[in-house]
C-alpha cells in the first residue's frame, strides 16, 4: 500500500526528486468553479523558496508554477488538478562526493536499507523540495477555503532558543525569521546567522492558528481532525512533536485549571486547542511543532559508508541554517490541506 | 468518507457506544495461521479495563472477550477477526440530569454540533469505552509481531506533577500507575488519591518504547510512521501531544548536538527516536505523549444546556482521577496495530 | 491491503462464516438522523433467508437481526451501524466428509491454497451465507434512498433457459422464482423442480432497474457508477457476467443505432442503461448479470483431495437448485450501497 | 471522495485533459529495483495511438513518453513514477461549433450536470485520450508481472458482427483490426471501411487471456479480482458489460455442464475462466467485454443544447469508426495493472 496520498476526500499525491526532471501534485477531489490561478500559487511557492534571506539556503530553485490539467476558463473543472514544477539550479554532481555515505540525521541510511537503490542527489525523494508541490495544493486548499471565510497562520514562535513574547500576526511576513514578534526576530536572526558562519544550525518551535473554522469538522474515532493534522505536520521532514491547545503543559494541570468552561458568548478559554473529541468546536485551532536543527552542517560528522566502513563527513553545500522561516508556509499548506479535507467529508454527511 | 477504520493493511475498524448492547472490533488484513486465543486478548482487555485500583475509576466492566470470527482450530484464517465485547453494568439513568448539558471538557458539545443527535449515555461513542475494541486488535498485533521479536512497552513517566527518575521497565506492572519508577510511583498514587478525594483530576505523560523493529518500516511521503503513530495515539481521547526521539527538546538544540552518528556497530545515539525520513532505522522507537486530566471532576463547573442557558454542573459518577494508568494499554495497542500495519505494507513492497 | 470493505462514504465492511458464531455487518459513514428499525431490516433478510419455497434450499436460518452500534431512541447517530446476525441450524458435521475434498465449482481449492488454512464447514467465509450482512447494509442503504424516492428492484429475468415476455414488476415477490412474468415463473418452477429432483441445477439472469437516481452520480474516471456497480455485484459468488443498457448487444449495433436522441423532455432512448461517462443520465440505471448454475449437485464429479488423489464426490446436502430467486435481494442489496456510497460522494463535491 | 486513483498497492492515478497540455499518470506502490525505460513504455503507447490504420481515427497524437520521476539510473526507486504526455495536434476551434450542444452518446450532458463547468474541447476528461495514461501504467506493470512470467494478451474477438473463427493469438498484431483470425479480419476491416465512408461506426467484442498466473491471487469478498477486473474495464469508455469463462452462456448452463472437475494434472475444462470465489485458480484468466459503436458519427442526430433547446448535430471530425483495434492495448493495460495490485497485495498476505 503506498504512501505518496494523503486526504480522502481533498486528496493530494505528491511526485518528484530533488534532482529529476521536476517535483509536483494532483489534487483530486478539488470541487469545479473556484477561481485559481498560477500566480495565485506562484505567491506561497515563493514564501517557501530558497534565497529569501541570510537565515536561508542561499540555493536558488525558480518555482515556477504550472497549472497542466484540471482547469478551463480560469475555473476548476472537478477533475484532477495537476502543478508542476520543473527543477532547476540541479547539481547532481555536487554530491558524488557523498554518494557512498550514508549523512547523519539524513535519511540516506533509512531510504538505502528500505529501497536497496539510493538517489543520492540531494536526498531524492526525502528533499525538502518535496514539499513545493504540498504548497502548491496548499496555495489552492486556501484559496478554496477562503470562500469560507477560513484563514491559517503559522509563524517562528521559537528559534535558536530565543521565544516571540507579544505575538503580532500582522508582522510575520515583515523579518527573515517569520517570527510573530519583531524584537525577538532580530535576536533570532542574529544568532542564526552566527550559527551558519560556524557550520552549525538551529531547531525551533512553529505555531499555527486556524481562523473561522466551522464546528463540527472531525469524523471519530480515527479520522479526528487532530489526528489528522498530526499525521499531516509530522509528515514533514524535521518535525519531532506536535501539540494542541495547551499541549505538554496540559500533562501538569489539574481538571479545574484545564477544563474549558461555556457561557452564552461560547467557550470561555481555549486550552482544547479548538478541537473536542477529535472535532472542531468553533474556537482557532492551535497547534505548535517541534523542528529539529538541519541535519546538514558544516562541521566534521562520524558516519558508515554503504558497505560498513567508518567515516568522517562535512556536508558542504547550501542549506538552511534554521528550517523554520520555511517551514511556516509548508504548516499552513499541511493544515489547509486537512482542514479542507475535512470541509469536504463533512458536506458528505449531511442528514440524508 | 467514514473515520472508524485505521491501518491500511491490517486495518481496524471498531464500533459500538459505551451504553449500548456492545463494542467491538473488526481486524481485516490479519495474516492466516496465527495462534490466538480468547484468554490471550482477555490478559490485555484486563489491564485496560476499570476497577483495578484506587487510582483508576472503580466502574465496573467485565469486558469479556467473545471471538465472533475468523478463526478456526484455534489458528486466524485470514478473514475478518471479529472480536466483541458485550455491554455489562450500564446505568444509563445515571446520565439523566445531564442529557442536555454539555460536560466541560467533554465532546458533549462537538458531537450535538456535528450530529445534530446525541447519546448523552456515558459519552456514547465518544467514551473511553470504545478503546476496549482497539486493545483487544492490539492484543492480536502484538501476537503477531511477537512472531518478529517486536516488542512494545508503554508506562507512566510523569503523572500529576510527579517524573520518573531512573526508567525501570520490568516494575511497570507491579504499581497502580503503571510507572517505571516505584518510588515515584508512590508519591504519584498518593498525590492523585488526594486529588481524587478533592474531586479534582490530574494529566500526565505516557512513554513507549518499541524494540526489535526491523529498518526499512515506513511508507514515505505520508505514511511514515511517525506520521501515523502520531496520528493513531493522537486519536485517544484525552492527548494533546506526541513527540519522537528528543522531541520538543530537539527544537532547542544545534545540529552538532542532534545529528546521530554511527559507526560499524551502528546509531551511536537516537536522538531520531528509531525513525529517520519517515522510516525506521533498526534504534528503537520512543514517544511520549501528553494526557490532559480527566474532564470529568466533581466540582461545580460553569456550561451551558442545549438550548443556549448558562448552567452550572458537577459531574458525579466513577471516573478516573488520572488516565495514565489505563492509557497505557491502549497506546500500547495503538502502537502495536501501527506497527502491524508497517509491517504487512513493508512485505508487499519487495522487489518484483 | 484487505477486501472486506466495500465503498468509500457510505461504506460496509462484513465478517463471519456459515458455521461461525454469527455473521454480520458494519456500515460506517451512514449519515445521522435516519429512522430505522430491526424490523424493517428483517423484512429483507426475510427474502434473502431459505426455506422460502420448492426452488430454494430447504435449510433453516432463523437470520434473526440485531442492531448492536449505531442507533439512538430509534434514529441513527452518525457512528458506526452494525448488524449482527447469529448463526443457528448449524451442522457442521454434516461436511466431516468433504473436509479433504474441492468440490467443483467451489472455492475450497482456491481458499486452501491463498490462505493454507481452511474452514471447511459449509464454505466458511466464502459461504452465500456471508451475502445475510449485505442484505442488512442494503435495507439501510434503501432506507436511506427511499427518502430521495429512488427505488431499486431486480428480478429473475431468465432461469433454466426460460425467459420472461412482459415485465411486470409488481408480480415479482408473488412468485417463487422471483420472475417478472407470471407465465413464464411457472414453466420456471417446474422445470427447477425436475432439475433439483435429478441432483442437478440451473443457472439464470437477473435484472436490476433503478428509478429517480438524479443525474450527476460517478465519479470519473475510475469510480463511474456502472464500474463500481460491476465491481459490486461480480462480488457476489455465482455471478458470471454484467451488462449495462443495451449490453453485449450494443457489440452487435451502428452508431446510429445506439446513441441515445434526446429532446427537450430528456433522453428518447435509454441504450446507455442510465449511465454515460460513468455519470448517472437521470433515466433508470438498468443492468442485467450472468448467474452460474448452482455448484452444489447430487451426482456423482470427479475431483482431487488435499493431497492430490483422485476421488469422486457427490455434494449431499441442501442446496438451491437455482440461485436467481434468493440473489434478486442481495443484487438490491448492492446496488443500494453502491447508489447510496456515490449520493454521500456526489454531496462531498458541491462547489466550494 | 474523488475518483482518478484505481489500485491499493499498485496504485495509479491519471490526470489530463484532452485538449489541455498533458495528460500523464502517477503510479504509487511500484516495487524498486524493476528495469523500465521510456522505449519501452513508447511501444505500448503507439499500439493505443490514432492514425494506424484505415479502421482508426486519422488523428495525430505523438504520444511521446517522458518519465518525470521515480526512475534512477535505469531502475525504479519505489518512489511515485509519474509519465506525462504532452498535448499535440489540440484543435479546440474544431470544437467551437458543439460547444453548447449535447453530442448523442457522449458525457458531454452528463460532465455539464454533474459539474456545472464543462470543457467541450474534444471531450476534456472524458475522451478517450485519458486512456494514454492508463497504457503507459499498463507498460509498467506489463514489465513487473513479465518477472513472474505473467503475460496478457487481447483482441478483437467481434466487429460489426463479424466473428473470429479459430483463434490464434500469434496474428493479433500483423492486421488493422487487432483480431485473432486473418480471414475475419479481412471482412471486418471492409465492413468498418464501409461504415465509415457512410459516417456509421460498429462496436464489438474483446477477448482477454491472462497466462501464468499464480493461484491464491484476489481479496474476498469484496476485493474479488473478477470484481475489481470488472470494475477495470467498465471504467473504459464505451465498453458495456464484462464476462468471465462461460459469462452469460453460464446462465444456460446446468450445474453438470459448468463445474470445472478436477483430477491430478489439475483443472480438466475453465467454466470459471481462471477465477473461483474470487481467487484465481492458476488456469488461464479469460474475459470478454462488450464495447460500444464510437459515438461519434457523421449522420444528423437529434439533440438539445445547453438552454434545453431542440437541434441537429453532426459530429464532424476525426473518430475512429470501431473502437476494439485501439481499446486491445487498454484493456491489456487495465488487466495488468489489476494483476499487479493484486500480486502486491497477496505479497502482503503470507503468513506471519
Amino acid at each position: 500500500m503506498p504512501g505518496n496520498t494523503f486526504g480522502k476526500s481533498f486528496s493530494i499525491t505528491t511526485f518528484g526528486e530533488s534532482h529529476g526532471i521536476a517535483v509536483g501534485v494532483i489534487i483530486d477531489g478539488l470541487p469545479p468553479g473556484i477561481e485559481i490561478s498560477e500566480e495565485e500559487i506562484q505567491i506561497e511557492m515563493n514564501r517557501r523558496k530558497p534565497g529569501q534571506s541570510s537565515v536561508t539556503t542561499p540555493r536558488k530553485e525558480s518555482d515556477k508554477v504550472t497549472i497542466v490539467s484540471g482547469i478551463f476558463e480560469g475555473k476548476t473543472t472537478g477533475t484532477p488538478f495537476t502543478v508542476i514544477l520543473y527543477n532547476s539550479d540541479a547539481r547532481p554532481s555536487a554530491y558524488d562526493n557523498i554518494k557512498d555515505l550514508f549523512r547523519p540525521g539524513h535519511a540516506d541510511f533509512t531510504y538505502f536499507n528500505k529501497y536497496g537503490i539510493r538517489d543520492y542527489r540531494g536526498s531524492g525523494r526525502a528533499s525538502g523540495r518535496e514539499t513545493a508541490g504540498r504548497v502548491a495544493a496548499g496555495a489552492v486548499a486556501k484559496k478554496m477555503l477562503s470562500e469560507n471565510n477560513i484563514t491559517i497562520k503559522a509563524y517562528t514562535l521559537e528559534a535558536a532558543g530565543i521565544r516571540c513574547g507579544e505575538i503580532d500576526l500582522d508582522i510575520i511576513e515583515d523579518n527573515a525569521m517569520r517570527a510573530a514578534d519583531s524584537k525577538a526576530a532580530e535576536e533570532m536572526i542574529k544568532k542564526v546567522e552566527k550559527l551558519a558562519e560556524e557550520g552549525n544550525s538551529a531547531g525551533g518551535i512553529v505555531e499555527c492558528v486556524i481562523k473561522n473554522v466551522p464546528t463540527g469538522l472531525g469524523e471519530p474515532v480515527f479520522d479526528k481532525i487532530d489526528a489528522d493534522l498530526a499525521k499531516a505536520v509530522i509528515s514533514l521532514g524535521g518535525v519531532k512533536g506536535i501539540e494542541f491547545g495547551a499541549g505538554f503543559e496540559a500533562s501538569k494541570m489539574l481538571g479545574t485549571e484545564h477544563n474549558d468552561w461555556m457561557d452564552k458568548n461560547g467557550f470561555k478559554t481555549n486550552n482544547a486547542g479548538g478541537i473536542i473529541g477529535g472535532i472542531t468546536t468553533g474556537c482557532d485551532i492551535v497547534f505548535r511543532i517541534a523542528v529539529k536543527p538541519t541535519s546538514s552542517i558544516e562541521q566534521a560528522q562520524k558516519t558508515i559508508d554503504i558497505n560498513g566502513n567508518e567515516k568522517e563527513i562535512i556536508t558542504t553545500g547550501r542549506h538552511d541554517p534554521c528550517l523554520t522561516p520555511r517551514i511556516v508556509p509548508v504548516v499552513e499548506s499541511m493544515a489547509a490541506i486537512t482542514i479542507a479535507d475535512h470541509l469536504l467529508r463533512y458536506r458528505a454527511q449531511g442528514k440524508a
